[in-house]
């Protein structure tokens, strides 16, 4: 795969090369869809919750693919097809993701369900064992039911 | 304090939300220099490494002012200076912060000191107790002092 070359960081703290890396919110919102929704496919992104535009979905999975975080493979069954798929360096933000979420749980108005939460917010250990677990067998069940599964027909 | 009418976000999604309400990662960097650096004037901001922009800087504290993650104090000592301190919401934030650093340093070529950041992934508990000890107490000494602490000089 092709690989950005190095390019010059605001700063060398870490904190600011992840956020710099990770880029705005919609990079994010992917990986948490690779991550616990089982979406694999330009389709299944595309009609996320927040109604991605095209474009920016497009720009957002080149850049994701370029930072070593998400791989494309060709659908075994459609050359056409590309499924996306989370490299270690991707399911390594499930600690991040998970406080993010929580943290907006927490403090926001949010859908999710208060006892899910609760329960994952108890057990950030055994979620993230999960999350991997998924990640390493491909196991595309969704982690988090109520975010809602793909809406793509084609088995997998 | 202001508080913004409760917007639309683009789903109920904990995550999605979190990511609304925080916006770009200059907001997250602000953050982070309250919770680590013991940075809390305009001034301390605006001379952090990544060089914000003075509009923005403005910007993002009044955002994160209006979303309860900052607050503002009148210094004690100058009526016309602002000291800025994080919320409960705000200092909440600091295990996803932790995790994006330790991703950051794992995955990117950063500042960071190696042995400085296994040794935090060893005690993640440990740091965000200390962390918040720091916060309650208004402990301004610099939790991670290779990140660097306040450049003004004024007694604190």
């Amino acid at each position: 795969m092709a690989r950005r070359p190095i390019t010059t960081h605001r700063s060398g703290c870490p904190i600011n090369i992840s956020l710099e890396v990770l880029g705005d919110r919609w990079s994010l919102l992917i990986v948490r869809d690779l991550m616990v929704r089982g979406f694999q496919t330009f389709r299944d992104f595309e009609h996320a919750g927040e109604r991605i535009a095209t474009n920016i979905l497009s720009d957002r999975l080149r850049r994701l693919s370029l930072a070593g975080i998400v791989t494309a493979e060709r659908d075994a069954a459609d050359a056409r097809q590309k499924r996306y798929r989370l490299t270690e360096k991707g399911i390594d933000l499930a600690p991040a993701l998970l406080e993010l979420m929580i943290w907006g749980a927490k403090h926001e108005k949010t859908g999710a369900p208060a006892t899910a939460i609760a329960r994952i917010a108890r057990s950030r250990a055994a979620v993230l064992n999960e999350t991997r677990r998924r990640w390493k067998d491909r196991d595309p069940r969704p982690l988090l039911p109520w975010l809602g599964g793909p809406r793509s027909s084609r088995g997998r």
